[in-house]
């Protein structure tokens, strides 16, 4: 444990440009050491992440519509909104990791994807891609 | 947008280990050449990502408990999975990014926190890395 | 079948005002008419009704901030919105039933403990009925 | 505000059988009395909704299956469900008011839209009313 906090310490230092891969295998490690694997069911993540999920919207609920860069938030509001952000990252990345799946390279697919289903030429009135 | 496409499939052929700080950079670009940057607020990001997860939350929804490794799952399917998860990625990044929050680092931050806060000599019984 | 929906219809025509109680039924007979009661665990319908809340979110996602009484929607658009609305009201209703629980009785119940917790004489900053 | 939860615990005494109608009332009432009219915009109140249910969803995140009826469940857990159940139910016919819409009435018709698309003559093989 002590030898695990420090390698992620290391990595902080080191570097702020951590790869899906590389937070995927610090999960699996965080499960493995601590005897979780036994829970972490896709269905069981998959709610865990919901309720992250809710976490973050009662961040954004009664304040109306909040402007990009979030000016007038205070570090303790945006350290909190960082918390939940990364809540919702990480069992993202456990539920992909525990389905077997490789999320980034599907990240990468899906971004090619779009780019194809929404050519930069005609632009469609509204963000949308599915 | 011929070579964004280019560019993004050079990358997936290059390598698997897409970091989070080279999504937020493509997603970012995506979003400026289609002119959606008027779109992406936190709030109307945050409400698209709540729609992915609704889109995953159908996948799983009639099919009860579902074993690590979707044994059985059709290719089909897990790839419909892939890019339901890959949205919320990127919906989750693109929000971070709009919001002015650096995403990796604070996933890795809330490694270390988690970290010391479930240490492993004395597991709890069930994973709450909240 | 027939029947079914003629005494909807009838119930229709009849009062708007319908219970909790009497929706709880007729998704009862509803599932218990189609052989679906096997599928209606209560995580799979707590997941059928994300997917939903999903769809509820994809209506107001590109949105911005949206003026109570919809003015200027379209009549379309509040039909969707019905819709979806209804779809996470049915499975709420059903999940509670298949859980056992009296879900208008403990409305009833949450709205006098709430009434404690926020006096109306010394109104909070925000709403909070949590 | 003390005459308001006489008016809801002799409802209580009274009936069970409370009507979307009803509840749609008290908590327009609700709302009004404390002067929360101007934080229940749509959005704001869909936010509220989706944290509900990721306390919901925190509920059964490690739960694996959950049987019907809920055996095992402490009354304690059950008294946490239904409020988390009460909650999404208030918000959610908060919100439909703020729209303007008829939420039982919508129910209704939404029921018998289904009970169209599924005859009960031929069962698809899950259940699927959207």
């Amino acid at each position: 444990p002590r030898k695990e906090m420090e390698n992620t310490r290391n990595y902080c230092r080191k570097s702020k440009d951590v790869s899906v891969q590389e937070l995927r295998g610090m999960l699996a490690e965080f499960a493995r050491v601590r005897g979780w694997e036994q829970y972490h069911s896709p269905r069981n993540l998959f709610l865990a992440l919901v309720g992250k999920v809710g976490e973050l919207s009662e961040i954004f609920q009664w304040k109306g519509e909040v402007a990009r860069g979030l000016p007038n938030w205070t570090c303790d509001d945006k350290g909190h909104l960082e918390e939940e952000l990364s809540d919702v990252l990480l069992y993202l990345i456990r539920l992909a990791d525990v389905c077997g799946l490789d999320l980034g390279q599907a990240a990468l697919s899906k971004i090619v994807k779009n780019a194809q289903k929404y050519p930069v030429a005609s632009p469609p009135t509204t963000p949308a891609y599915h």
